[in-house]
């Protein structure tokens, strides 16, 4: 096994640390972030970094940096409260990273990145219509780390969509029948494929597969 | 497309409601967390909230819940201030699943699931000999969450271990290569496949496929 220590990665080139660090957790969510501006000029933004926090009430959390890119959606959901998070179709890949270029702000990743942009139910933010599942945050809370200057943002969850196909009878979600992708750094995009489902796990059972 | 709103997930049966919203944020990444108490009790559990915080210096979240499961690992994070994450291979989903399962302090995860402990450069957590990525944290910091009890646990890099296969000369790794798992939900669990690399994004140039 190759071994660094945390002085290993600290000398190590930048551009080495940031593909090495940003790896480390294993895959990562996909999800293409949607804003808008008080003026409503819509801004989407890839983001690897959205966590579960609670499931009632539904709460998610993304991290983000206020000071560096992508600033455009910080200050949107600041300005409005809202915005969506929207699932990266593996055929999306190559234009959902391309929202991760520094656009200017009066240029739509939307347009310049060929997404469509969706208003629904009164919610002030944009959903992506090419996405599968889409949800609509209000800002509840940010918390601020202090070791690094980045923020966790806490979004409770007003709105779902679902494609039809993608919802199972259990409540769970079939991300291989709507082709979802994930990723691993910041620049690799993978497809998933099912490997098995267990059910919850007691002691003395071994692990029970779900047929 | 479905439509729920927050009304509606409250009104959920718990299970169905825990199934959709664990599965939100999309594919989710596959970690055993090895920790030891004050007696060196090994204990051994999988998460699926760890989170990229930073890169220099190396900073990964994580997020648990105090009162609930799995406590232990929240104990021993707090007694020692070490723990270790570290991939699941695909090939040990199930094992990993039930580590999930609610074991008595006295037992540890580590026998009764089928892995083996390991002790490396003096770390005071145990790291996954199966494990093809692992990572040794040092707790820095907790942030509650207060909308609903979870905390997030920030720890910073001390240790990294990688196997050769899966570190490319760029630093980026190849998870494929390795066969790391990734989760939906709180119960399935998936193999991924490569779709495509892309260079850093530069607005005007479309997305760049790295060969």
């Amino acid at each position: 096994m190759h071994h660094f220590t945390a002085a290993d990665l600290h000398a190590f080139e930048k551009i080495y640390r940031l593909n090495l660090v940003n790896a480390l957790p294993g895959y990562k969510p996909a999800n293409l972030v949607g804003t808008a501006d008080d003026e409503g000029r819509t801004n989407l933004a890839i983001f690897s970094s959205v966590v579960h926090l609670g499931s009632d009430p539904a709460v998610l959390g993304m991290v983000t940096r206020p000071t560096t890119v992508p600033r455009h959606t910080y200050k949107n959901v600041r300005a409005t409260g809202c915005y969506t998070l929207n699932h990266v179709p593996a055929t999306h890949a190559g234009a959902a990273h391309y929202t991760s270029a520094n656009f200017p702000r009066e240029e739509s990743e939307f347009d310049a990145c060929g997404f469509t942009p969706v208003y629904r139910d009164g919610f002030a933010a944009p959903y992506v219509a090419e996405s599968q599942v889409s949800i609509g945050l209000r800002l509840a809370e940010e918390l601020p780390i202090k070791l690094n200057g980045t923020v966790l943002l806490i979004g409770t969850v007003e709105h779902v969509y679902i494609a039809p196909e993608a919802l199972r009878p259990d409540g769970t979600l079939d991300l291989a029948a709507i082709d979802t992708a994930c990723i691993s750094g910041l620049e690799s995009y993978y497809r998933a494929t099912p490997l098995a489902r267990y059910a919850y796990a007691r002691a003395g059972q071994g692990p029970q597969r779900i047929p």
